[in-house]
């Protein structure tokens, strides 16, 4: 599947997600192994005019779901990616629209993540994500495994 | 506040809140230190037809928010609560509504938090949250440190 084309099946799939349209999720670029994903702070916002918490960490989950998944297909493999666990700090109250991040954790990790998912149909990675602060700061950042399985 | 005006006021919180009015978040109870809210299968669906990953940890987020707020409103303290960090363990897919049920991880350390609070205006203490499956089992759990700030 070409990059073009992955990226417009991931933008079919956050828009027919509910909770992730709900949030207004939108794709806001992909590069160098980088997704980053945008929300508007008015669909996402708390008791105290700051970006929810629970936006945030799902802003960074979805996002590291979405770059496995995206460089899982530009790799030829049809797969289903599901998050295993994540650690989330929320470093500083952000009044603005969300921008996340997720990348690996470790572009190193990569081979050896194929080479046990071609063998065993499924394998983990670590990624990590953050949101960042208007002036490029970080609001909240997360560090998350995730597990691929093959479509049979 | 009495406990159920406490309750009133979390109700009309989570109503105010667009994320969590988009959840379709409500509160299922709250007794013995344990608040449960509850949120629909369908508002928080991902591609897979089961609970998406970050419905489910906002819901465990906003229970641990939830009951730290009641609790410090009962025991007549008007303070801002945040959640500073937490872990996620994904452990099963949920293919039903959601449930999460949040508590202090140790009800001892109650104690020396309120005297923290009470002495320096602002304290920190550990939550625990799960959603559970339809058989009792476990869908997913957080531990969590949240501060809270006395209002001036």
């Amino acid at each position: 599947m070409t990059p073009e084309a992955s990226l417009q099946r991931l933008r079919h799939l956050c828009r027919e997600m509910p909770p992730v349209r709900a949030m207004g999720i939108g794709v806001a670029g992909y590069g160098d192994g980088r997704l980053r994903l945008a929300a508007p702070l008015s669909a996402n916002v708390n008791d105290k005019g700051t970006a929810f918490g629970g936006s945030l960490v799902s802003l960074m989950t979805l996002a590291g779901w979405g770059v496995l998944t995206l460089r899982l297909q530009e790799a030829g493999i049809e797969a289903d990616v599901f998050v295993a666990d994540s650690q989330v700090r929320y470093l500083a109250p952000l009044y603005h629209d969300l921008e996340a991040e997720a990348e690996l954790a470790e572009e190193t990790a990569w081979p050896s993540f194929m080479e046990v998912l071609r063998q065993r149909g499924r394998a983990r990675i670590e990624l990590r994500a953050r949101v960042f602060l208007p002036d490029g700061g970080t609001a909240a950042d997360m560090g998350g495994r995730y597990a691929a399985i093959v479509r049979r």
